[in-house]
């Protein structure tokens, strides 16, 4: 065959950052994009919306497989892609339960993973009956369309969902777990089965929006720490479980009883594994495309000691990002500065930091030092 | 200023590396072409003759610095470039010693940097009076046009460049140097003055052709070695008597005297430097984007005790190099891959692959294996 070319629907940052990825390795990257400006747009060859099934089948015709920026492409469409004998990766009965946390938790349950108590509940009244057996508290989650925070919300009254309850015939809702931590597992798997596994990473959120990431997660010093061990189990069986093809971060709490309980799932390369472009000998990227075109997976071995990423979250109001560019620079010369050609906007991730070494103090300060000098001096003034 | 734009004159593999780090980055690259299809072509914005002056000005007017895949872009192209006040990376004064040979030996000797005994011959005479004065041979160069083994021979009479002189009015002629190896000291400076090192490495030729690096070279430990300081020392006083902007790679003679002595220079980043993408903290490609920019430069350690790369040379006569992967990535899962998207033609670059590691003879083979997948099966049975 030729050349294999990816086709991936979604033009946002994690689509972008597919592209450094394909063009070392040589091959071919195309990108179905929303709009004009998009962060993908080097490899956008199309533009349109990605829940119409002839736009997307036009995309996708011309490519050998199909992956995604995000996981909103409706089943609908994706089962007429696979009608159409279009490799689609991961395939719809998995991407199933990254769309609908109702069914993730059902299946999760069946599968036997570790999961908090959980219910679906249609009205108020089983709202309430959940939270009063549940210590006066819990967390309400809509099945769909949540994401960095939303859709998510801490409910202490089966009232507190009123304005949810028309818009979804059952909402999720879960115990609020006593957590130490929350960790993320990343992994990845390939439709002949083989799976690979970094290392747990601790993702420290801020606002319900991921704000670092610490890889290996302190305390954890190699694969036979009995926490990395669990966590690649739990990982790897719903890999399995749902036949995930690609990247998988399975998001954890770490209990204050140490255990760990899966709190949710992405089906492509995710913010949690940023660090692995510039700390792991392959990254989450190169992965995915590996996976995607059923080639043998990269060594995700950590290249050194410790990781840490840093989120610029929101960048500078009246300047573009890459103005900071010589301050960071300057002050941290080994800080691996990524941007994502996206306009600033409070909250939003523009860009992230990586820094590595081998003394966790060190490479924490150095991150969040060289990240800080992209906020909006402004407005924290 | 918005997002900074870096154009490339050429589209060759060098433009193509360079891509990764700008997506990376977050800054816009634009690649000036020569053909529609060539191995930069997804930054291609524009396809045409470097040798135009028209076609170059309309390029590198709407981008905020210039800078080259190769050094074959004219002086007067060049100048008219600058005379329009554009930002030319290196500019046509370090260029020019970089285009001509003679031009080269004639200011390295200046700048009292070791060079072989040298002299600009005009005819046979003169090249049989060097050639008696230095042990009855010497090795002979066209001033221009000379690459990987072109332009380059080896002389035992003066009658031997009989075919050359039509065509130049002087040649350059040198000893021929009795040496160990050969190294390359790769450096990035920038317009401020800045300037990084990278660890030397050597360089192993076949048939005139750089086929494998190894990094640092065996038996430099650290930067105190005097070899190391040597080359450095070398390096930079080049970089900065000829003013170079950008990444500037020294290919240098180890004498078996142990006396260094330099042998070519290239003003871009170098195949000696294609290392650095997976075994330096910033990459040749990235220091390069930076000091076009003139933006502080990187650091340049190396993120392992050793890293080997080893171009594919050739590639598959009639598969695509791409369908090699599946054997190369079962069999080394750590190698790091890359190619270029170019047609295999016998010796001709077509990708490279780097492993590195703490064992130099693993490593070694490592990197050596993964390269002979991609080899051409038939050619050689």
């Amino acid at each position: 065959m030729g050349v294999p070319i990816v086709g991936v629907v979604g033009g946002g940052q994690l689509a972008r950052m597919m592209i450094p990825a394909a063009v070392e390795l040589g091959i071919e990257i195309r990108v179905l994009a929303e709009a004009e400006v998009s962060s993908a747009r080097l490899a956008a060859t199309a533009v349109g919306d990605y829940r119409d099934v002839d736009t997307v089948m036009a995309f996708a015709k011309e490519v050998d497989a199909v992956t995604f920026d995000h996981e909103h492409v409706p089943q609908d469409v994706l089962h007429a892609l696979v009608d159409a004998g279009i490799s689609v990766n991961p395939g719809p009965g998995a991407l199933e339960f990254a769309q609908d946390k109702l069914r993730m938790r059902q299946r999760l349950s069946e599968l036997g993973a570790p999961v908090p108590d959980w219910a679906g509940v249609s009205n108020a009244d089983e709202l309430q009956q959940f939270i009063d057996a549940h210590g006066g508290a819990a967390i309400l989650k809509t099945p769909r369309g949540g994401y960095d925070g939303r859709g998510v919300r801490v409910v202490r009254s089966g009232s507190d969902g009123a304005d949810w309850f028309g818009d979804f015939d059952q909402l999720l809702v879960e115990e609020l777990v006593d957590f130490r931590r929350e960790l993320a597992q990343l992994v990845a798997r390939r439709p002949s089965g083989e799976i690979r596994v970094w290392p747990v990473a601790e993702t420290v959120q801020r606002d319900g929006v991921c704000n670092e990431v610490i890889a290996p997660a302190p305390g954890v010093t190699d694969g036979t720490d009995r926490l990395a061990q669990v966590a690649t189990e739990i990982a790897e069986s719903i890999a399995d479980g749902l036949d995930v093809t690609g990247v998988l971060a399975v998001e954890l709490f770490e209990t204050t009883d140490s255990r760990l309980l899966v709190n949710e799932l992405a089906m492509r390369p995710h913010n949690s594994g940023h660090w692995t472009i510039d700390g792991s000998c392959t990254s989450q990227f190169e992965q995915h495309l590996r996976a995607v075109l059923d080639l043998p997976l990269g060594d995700p071995s950590p290249r050194d000691a410790h990781a840490v990423m840093v989120n610029i979250l929101g960048g500078p109001q009246h300047e573009e990002i890459t103005d900071r560019f010589a301050l960071a620079m300057e002050h941290v010369p080994d800080a691996k500065l990524h941007t994502y050609g996206k306009t600033a906007r409070p909250g939003r991730k523009v860009g992230h930091v990586t820094v590595t070494g081998n003394d966790l103090d060190e490479v924490t300060y150095r991150a969040r030092t060289a990240a800080a000098f992209f906020d909006d001096i402004e407005t924290e003034a």
